[in-house]
């Protein structure tokens, strides 16, 4: 088989994703015993957090770390949260437009990832995908037109 | 019960962790697809890797990622890599000294965290240690005189 110069073109015209984990979900079974040994005990802190919010947001070096119910971070990638299929977390690729949110999912996917949610629209106002990279575990690709994550 | 004043010294005293993930370790089955998936297919830069290595690390914008035998990084945290008491990946948290992985983890434990490795000199030449959370993700605390991940 060979590429065609248009398939080659393709390719190198499409951009690599920046070598970036914008954000660590970690999906927890009490929320409040997690809030706790991370702001309180380890001393992270929270980002916009407000009283009886299900997601927890904190804002470290480098990267975010964030807590989500283990039920509803499995329901956010479109998984079932019981069984090996369901690692328990998330690593977070964010962008700056739709446009590339379809792009980076779509180089993943090239690149041999299991394409777990489509590119959509999706409920807390922003556009988000998940992939499984070769293991299970779980990225998310996403634009959030509120926070930058980039 | 009552917090004794000297108990309150000591708790201010010691110093909150830097609000940090240095590393990011993912447990994997097939180290070759993996190194294939980041590096060729997403262009994740490799660090120092060379050939036949079985810990591959990235150096990503913010943090860095690893890739590691899923059998490796459990004997590396010390539990069982079958069962539900591996969740397959690991945070990390590296700091500068022996002494401050001795009292990062012991903020850590004191904070609730379960004790699941003793800090320790480790065949790698550095000194490592590793808690489990609420929801038993681990975390290690690590002292690197190779690389500074702090």
């Amino acid at each position: 088989m060979t590429i065609s110069n248009e398939d080659k073109s393709n390719r190198e015209n499409r951009r690599a994703p920046k070598a970036k984990i914008s954000m660590i979900t970690l999906g927890v079974r009490n929320l409040a015993a997690s809030l706790a040994f991370y702001r309180d005990g380890l001393g992270f802190p929270t980002y916009n957090y407000v009283e009886g919010q299900n997601c927890i947001m904190f804002k470290l070096e480098g990267t975010w770390l964030a807590l989500y119910p283990r039920a509803s971070l499995a329901d956010d990638a479109a998984v079932a949260s019981r069984g090996s299929g369901f690692p328990g977390f998330a690593l977070a690729h964010n962008v700056g437009s739709k446009a590339l949110v379809d792009e980076t999912f779509a180089v993943a996917v090239a690149a041999g990832a299991t394409p777990v949610k489509e590119p959509q629209d999706v409920f807390w106002g922003g556009y988000s995908s998940y992939f499984a990279d070769p293991d299970g575990f779980l990225w998310e690709v996403a634009w959030n037109p509120f926070t930058d994550l980039t």
